[in-house]
């Protein structure tokens, strides 16, 4: 998990950012090395703070916070586990506050939350670990929102070969959930090592993958109104408007909607539903990982695809919701399922353990990647 | 700074990885605003920490952390400034215990502390800013390292209309300083807006970047050893045998040492110093950002640079040193660079004010990018 640090060579840069008592140690600041995951799949946890009174870890792998135990030099400790083998955030709760694990490099993209990354391996390699097969790039680019009039970051993934080859490509447009930012499906849902993977195993299509950022910025609707429906249309227009005709000037991809898919998690699973059902001109893809939308919103705005359902589901090659039984979604995305049955839209769906999680979003998104443009 | 919190949304992935007592709060959590850079330069930091004693706000353009003040619901503030206009590294020190804004989504990627960046903007935009110019991309790839035997990250700018055109480039390989990662040039030193601008202004040339993972991960020995130096020798056998056969393998790039150039700050400047004198042949551009190298290492490793000054001299189209009086590597530095004259090696020196900053690193590459393959 942690980069082995060079201890010598730390002298050189860490009299920056650092608070005083930190720098006062100069030359040689011992690392603590945090988390450390054993060959057994227990893992411990380790934390400097010689002057709190309480310190906790927090992760889903655990119900409930677990209280760390003090050492006399001021370092908190804790071994859990076995763990279930996955790629689990977690963070330390000291006296109340929830922080980052300083000395851990895998940090959670987020707006609002401070969490770290733990790689629990198992026996086989995961489907989300850079493996020994060709691997494509992640890319940062930034493009110009009419809708929005604002530059705005893309987080793109090219499959193996994008930059030798002259071919073109499907493309697969995948939004995260609310306060994530456009790197949390990559630095957290693994997509490039997940599809390196699939693509070497003849089990995915090669395609590009777009990663836009889903904040939209324009109020704070309860998500279950239809504000929160409007909300979305302001991400649509930006992503019909703006998004795909920048990705189809700047890289080689098959303008077609039988080469397209929506998808995404959580606020992301609204926004891709809702593009997705605008445009059935434009998608013929569609997933929802742990999403939902309310009857209210399909009769406002989706009259198109239920009124004639023979033509819809001629349109739609794949509409795919996926939620866990613990998600606190779980009964809307039911109610949304029941919804679609009733309108006689075809679909699949795939009903898992677990809660409203990464570790399920990951699990979603390699199950749907192998299912597109095949 | 942040960005703005679309709160309606949050209830919808808030249940992971937070701790339970904030969870409790579902579904209308209050995001904190923080930083609130204000019209005069002044800036507002907030902080939720109900049960802390003590809370400071640690950043370099103030000497020393300063105490910030808890109102009634547990936030701590604190107003400072006006601030000199930069992007400054902070943290909060919460109970002796160092941590990122969590209400910030600009992290400083690093192995060993957890920092949050806030910019101060001036009249006029910073060379740093994203402005209204033709912007490059900065690309996640993993290249094969043959003398580590490792998979290993790279980050890589290309520039505006690389994607369109059929162009080949010189390249700069930029090495960060101990305990960042290869993302720090592009997230703290922000070289990709940097270029952007200057290759608008027509101040530098189009031109790739290549940001290894200078972290070899070889031992921690003493930087002012010659083991620091064998520990740059394992960088520099990674970058000669590995990182630029891969590059020119898959970027446009002209593979000529007149249109090679290699820079680094802190532990990066020593790497890029050593990779530079070492491999003449391969790079004719040689900068170092607030880096030192000791006379023992130059009489081991340099013979041939100054054996034959005249030729050195030929050979190098420029060697350029920046350092700030404040420095604490200050006094190295200019021992090296007394040393050069010794050795009648011809330099260019650029002296600052301030310490062994990033707001340093960033004015050092701004100036020396514009001398490049020119």
């Amino acid at each position: 998990m942690k980069k082995t640090i060079v201890l010598g060579a730390v002298v050189l840069c860490l009299c920056f950012s650092l608070p005083v008592d930190v720098k006062a140690q100069r030359p040689w600041i011992q690392p603590i090395e945090s988390p450390v995951v054993h060959p057994d799949r227990t893992v411990t946890f380790n934390f400097k703070a010689p002057n709190a009174k309480k310190v906790e870890l927090s992760s889903q792998f655990i119900k409930e916070p677990q209280l760390l135990k003090r050492d006399t030099s001021g370092i908190w400790s804790i071994t859990l586990g076995p763990v279930e083998p996955n790629l689990y955030p977690y963070n330390f709760i000291v006296d109340s506050v929830a922080v980052a694990d300083p000395n851990n490099v895998n940090i959670f993209p987020n707006e609002r939350f401070k969490s770290s990354l733990v790689d629990i391996p198992g026996q086989r390699p995961a489907i989300y670990a850079a493996q020994d097969v060709l691997h494509g790039e992640v890319t940062h680019c930034y493009y110009k929102s009419k809708s929005m009039n604002a530059l705005r970051p893309l987080v793109i993934y090219t499959p193996p070969g994008y930059r030798q080859n002259n071919k073109k490509y499907p493309v697969f447009y995948l939004v995260s959930g609310a306060t994530d930012t456009e790197e949390t499906w990559f630095k957290v849902g693994r997509v490039n090592f997940i599809l390196d993977n699939l693509i070497a195993q003849n089990k995915a299509v090669p395609m590009i993958v777009v990663m836009p950022y889903g904040n939209t910025l324009t109020g704070t609707p309860d998500p279950s109104s239809l504000k929160a429906a409007d909300m979305y249309k302001v991400f649509n227009d930006d992503l019909i408007g703006s998004i795909i005709p920048y990705v189809e000037a700047n890289y080689r991809v098959i303008p077609d909607r039988e080469k397209r898919a929506v998808a995404g998690f959580s606020r992301g699973g609204g926004q891709s539903l809702f593009a997705g059902f605008t445009n059935l001109d434009k998608f013929a893809w569609i997933c929802s990982y742990s999403a939902f939308l309310t009857p209210e919103v399909f009769e406002k705005y989706f009259s198109d695809v239920y009124a004639n359902p023979e033509v819809t589901n001629e349109q739609l090659r794949l509409l795919w919701l996926g939620v866990g039984y613990e998600d606190f979604l779980y009964k809307q995305a039911v109610t949304f399922v029941d919804l679609l049955k009733e309108k006689k839209i075809e679909q699949k769906n795939l009903i898992t353990t677990g809660g409203h999680t990464w570790m399920n979003a990951r699990l979603y998104l390699t199950e749907t990647l192998q299912l597109f443009f095949k």
